[in-house]
């Protein structure tokens, strides 16, 4: 009927682009090609004239881009002879790491500081079948001990320090210019642990150098008590309702710097108000439903426009990195109450209509 | 880089076999165009030599197969004129109504009997920005009201009576073969209020009418405790922890039953140990995460293959109905606790690789 070829996954696709992994090794869930979404309503908030699309990566497998790094980590991992992955992440990371080697057959270890344990957040990791361990120490120190262990080949290391993550994780500047037909001017996307920016730089400058077409303006955004980058110096104690990007020493630091700065973009926070403002937009002018820390690409461009900051860029694409469906009760805490009404048509169609 | 040519929704994608549409009143989030992936190892548990391949309707927009056709009854309803969709629903329903009517622009009623209100079901509905009611009265009483609303012209009603619902979810027949490059054998799929097996089962003999390949036998499940369907008799109050087929009296009920004859297929009902089995293996030994009323596809073919039911069927496919993250608290309740451990490298190793 409709012809499309079906989607292969990410280390099908972009063979040509990443490191080699064998085909019998490919450990897919048939991630990427996520949609790219237009957002008039929101573009118009934003600067007049605007052209926004929304890259909504919360549809891939374990509903975050994390999937196209870990696709690529965990299948070479299989490569490699690996057992077993570990990981240290209370978050997307763990979901994604915990999906991908369950369908590899491997062994899969997630390791959190003990303490900061929000079971909603380890679901994902629980069901497939990771094995959960707190530690006694801080996150630092959970991190070094995986470090630790993957060093002396107890477990190959999925966290962002893998370098397949980000390798993944670029190819997100190719279905962006696919779909849109050109590179756009700008690129709008969340800033925590920095990988993701890191990594879409990377495609923009790989891509652009490959098949010409130019580079977009990388713009991005952390949360105003999350927001090392900007200040220039590591946030000891972050704070943020973003969790996803709630980190106060990223591992990609210097990679965030060298995307704004060879880009001509930006590296800027915004307050957790205007995160929770994007979002409700998000959802309520456009239909999708992020969760919080998707939004701060999107809180960005609204500030950003108001202040004249934008200088002209016609067409823009913000990545939206992870589902609503992450975090359900922040969407419950900032919406209205339901009311009751008697079983009557009047009573009902008033409402309704009100 | 890839070549793919980007996926444009269902109303596009399908505009020859669906009721027309204008092209500018489409409302589409690009849903559709979900991963067909294979099931190996959870084949194997149900028949030796057997095929298998999910269909993960949880990468739609919303999380739902339900998006397949609120894009075509939305769009509908916005080419007619409409100001307001209504529905009465607590669930996948009510969340894809409301992100496409916030899409649209238009206005969203959710309708729900009083006392049956979890919050967590209607957070995606509320975030979107649908007026949710409650009804004093029981759910027969609020689709009635919602019906006589429709009808006196108020709002258009997108619960499953709406026969645009159905047509946009037929779409899926299109979508397996293609990527399949044949008919299946078998599609198994959950059964509640029974819309999706008509559905699919409308799409199957359209598409064998018109290019050919031939049906496959519909296997649909209901969960015991809400198994009208199966008995012949209206269940007065259904019980599983399978939320989504939690029905007793399914609209589409003689659509289900000419699946069932006309295909050569079964409509069976699996327990919910059976259901929550199922979904747990999907989620341990293919990194699929489904909520647990999609799992009762494949408890179906568990249950069918382990008594010689499956009558040498070569190729199967299941849809898995929706995400996991829809009912996390479920993956919780299902996996083990975490363990603590020092913060010293022996007990860590001891840990992960115990």
């Amino acid at each position: 009927m409709t012809g499309a070829r079906p989607w292969q996954g990410i280390c099908r696709e972009f063979r040509d682009i990443l490191p080699p992994v064998p085909d019998a090794a490919v450990v897919t869930l048939l991630e990427g090609n996520t949609p790219l979404v237009p957002a008039p309503r929101l573009a118009a908030r934003i600067a007049p004239g605007l052209e926004l699309h929304l890259k909504i990566e919360g549809q891939n497998p374990t509903g975050s881009f994390k999937d196209r790094g870990m696709t690529v980590a965990v299948s070479r991992a299989v490569a490699g002879g690996a057992k077993a992955v570990i990981c240290a992440s209370t978050g997307n990371t763990s979901a994604s790491a915990a999906a991908y080697a369950a369908r590899a057959g491997l062994r899969c270890a997630v390791v959190i500081p003990e303490g900061q344990i929000a079971l909603g957040k380890l679901a994902q990791a629980m069901v497939h079948g990771a094995r959960v361990v707190a530690v006694r120490g801080n996150f630092d120190r959970a991190l070094e001990l995986v470090r630790t262990l993957a060093e002396d080949g107890t477990a190959v290391v999925v966290n962002s320090i893998n370098p397949d993550r980000i390798e993944g994780q670029k190819t997100i500047a190719w279905e962006i210019a696919d779909a849109l037909g050109r590179v756009p001017d700008l690129h709008a996307l969340p800033v925590g642990n920095a990988g993701n920016i890191t990594a879409a730089w990377k495609g923009w400058t790989e891509r652009d150098r490959a098949t010409g077409g130019g580079t977009p303006r990388m713009m991005g955004f952390q949360a105003a008590g999350a927001a090392p980058i900007v200040h220039g110096a590591r946030v000891e104690d972050p704070k943020t309702i973003a969790t996803a990007i709630k980190i106060g020493n990223p591992a990609s630091w210097r990679g965030a710097l060298e995307a704004r700065d060879a880009s001509g973009g930006v590296i800027d926070a915004v307050s957790d108000d205007e995160i929770v403002a994007a979002y409700r937009m998000l959802a309520s002018l456009e239909g999708v439903f992020v969760e919080p820390a998707s939004a701060a690409g999107l809180a960005g461009l609204l500030k950003l426009g108001a202040s004249g900051g934008l200088n002209g860029a016609a067409v823009a694409v913000a990545t939206v990195t992870g589902h609503g469906l992450k975090d359900p009760e922040r969407a419950v805490q900032v919406s209205g109450a339901f009311e009751t009404v008697d079983a009557d048509l009047d009573a009902l169609r008033r409402a309704v209509l009100a």
